[in-house]
């Protein structure tokens, strides 16, 4: 099960309704921020998200409105005390922008920050993948590890209740059982992990078709709803963002990054579930469980 | 008149009820904020106090609960397409933050900031005073220019309606009127202008003693209730803001930057009060209007 908390899903200056972009993604006890526009630290802790939970933060590209709020989470994290190691992804200018603003601020990480391409652990893996916005951006891919799982409703039918038989199935064994021989391949059944993508700032692009491809959530950029210079600005219109998910089949698309310039949504929605049905577009605070 | 909106309360990490360190002064229409933490563009955006509007940012100093919030407020003006040039105060290092921070974050300001070490026009000055922080620091000392006023109750008395006689006075001149020689300093009063300073973060010293004398609104560090180590972080308790107050004859004292380990703050006010009374602790988004 992983959920997705959507901290902010406004874009450039904050609106009454939409902080800036900034995503809690929450897989059994694991913390990943995705993007840290200026307030997440206070939607963070006005929601009880535990600042100091968060263990990767992964930054799409330098604007403000993507990164500015990533100096007051790492100073509060400082100032309740973290002792964790804090894993940072993010663009190149991304290290010396967060050094030289402590240096001038006087503050010093009392734990350990690391800036890492991608992570991995015998859950998840972390990777990047190019988008295409105005200035050096990447977008991000947390996948569930596939796992083998013990097909058990086969197992019931067949009345094998033995559980060190279902280990060695488990472990890949052939398994002598009433005289029968039970191969794994047999008993063993891959169940395949999830997957949730986020673009940042894009607009739509072959790079990001490609490594979304299937995903069963993809967060896209979709800025503007009928805007001519949105590909100028490096964003997308959410009838891109829609065609996008089509093209890469992803289970279910999340507009986000919408401009302050539009109050109401109903209209983005209309015109996205014409080319992609399964089209939702999050408000503030809003958060998606996947199973 | 002016004004003093309560923006943020708070210090160091933010806290359900108070925010980080930001104070919005108005005067006929001049808008100066007086330090910007993190969350500031939002206060001012959902309570229309118009970021635009504002002319003056004056930094205390560079610690990131009282600037972090200056990036965004900044690149907010620059989206909202502002035109005026924006004075900004503050210690040494600010300029290089903040053009270091729009160089990283690719961000070009479409308008002019100027750094200026004091302020000055027809109707106010802005001046600083030294502060005993842990940092380089500074307060703000806002004051009205003293206006020479007509005093039209005497003139009520002796009858003299005469507008052009009245405007003569005004500019200092004798006037002969019905036989008899009006002279000026008989006419005129001062009307003193309003005095309002702000410490940041501060330990009680002479300095802001000498430098805030008899001030109509003192707004004083007030991190923590009966903190032993208080000095040695650079802040002040409750009292010694109080005893700063009653030695510089200050009409009103605001006690503000407090402790986010603070939830209840009637203790506060009861110290304070005991030592000078006319003391007050403002919420986030109170206000204050001196006349």
């Amino acid at each position: 099960m992983i959920q997705i908390f959507f901290l902010g899903t406004g874009a450039g200056s904050p609106s009454k309704k939409r902080k800036l972009p900034a995503f809690l993604v929450r897989r059994e006890g694991l913390n990943i921020l995705l993007d840290c526009g200026e307030g997440t630290q206070y939607t963070l802790m006005n929601n009880k998200l535990g600042i100091n939970s968060i263990k990767i933060i992964g930054i799409t590209h330098m604007h403000g409105d993507h990164v500015f709020g990533l100096l007051g989470v790492i100073a509060s994290m400082g100032l309740l005390d973290r002792k964790e190691t804090l894993y940072i992804l993010g663009p190149r200018d991304l290290k010396d922008f967060l050094y030289t603003s402590f240096e001038y601020s006087k503050f010093n990480p009392s734990f350990k920050i690391e800036f890492i391409d991608n992570y991995n652990d015998q859950n998840i893996t972390i990777a990047t993948f190019k988008t295409c916005h105005t200035v050096e951006s990447q977008g991000y891919l947390i996948s569930e590890r596939d796992r083998v799982k013990i097909d058990e409703e086969k197992l019931e039918k067949e009345k094998i209740k033995d559980w060190r038989v279902m280990r060695k199935l488990k472990e890949g064994k052939t398994v002598e059982y009433n005289g029968k021989f039970l191969k794994p391949e047999d008993y063993l059944v891959i169940k395949r992990g999830l997957k949730v993508a986020y673009t940042g700032d894009t607009i739509p692009c072959q790079s990001v078709i490609e490594s979304v491809k299937g995903v069963d959530l993809l967060i896209h950029d979709s800025t503007f709803l009928n805007e001519p210079s949105a590909f100028t600005y490096g964003h997308s219109n959410v009838a891109d963002a829609a065609k996008v998910a089509l093209e890469a089949s992803v289970k279910l698309l999340a507009l986000t990054h919408i401009s302050p310039r539009y109050e109401d949504v109903t209209e983005h929605l209309k015109v996205a579930r014409r080319i992609f049905p399964k089209s939702i577009l999050p408000d503030d605070l809003s958060y998606i469980t996947l199973k």
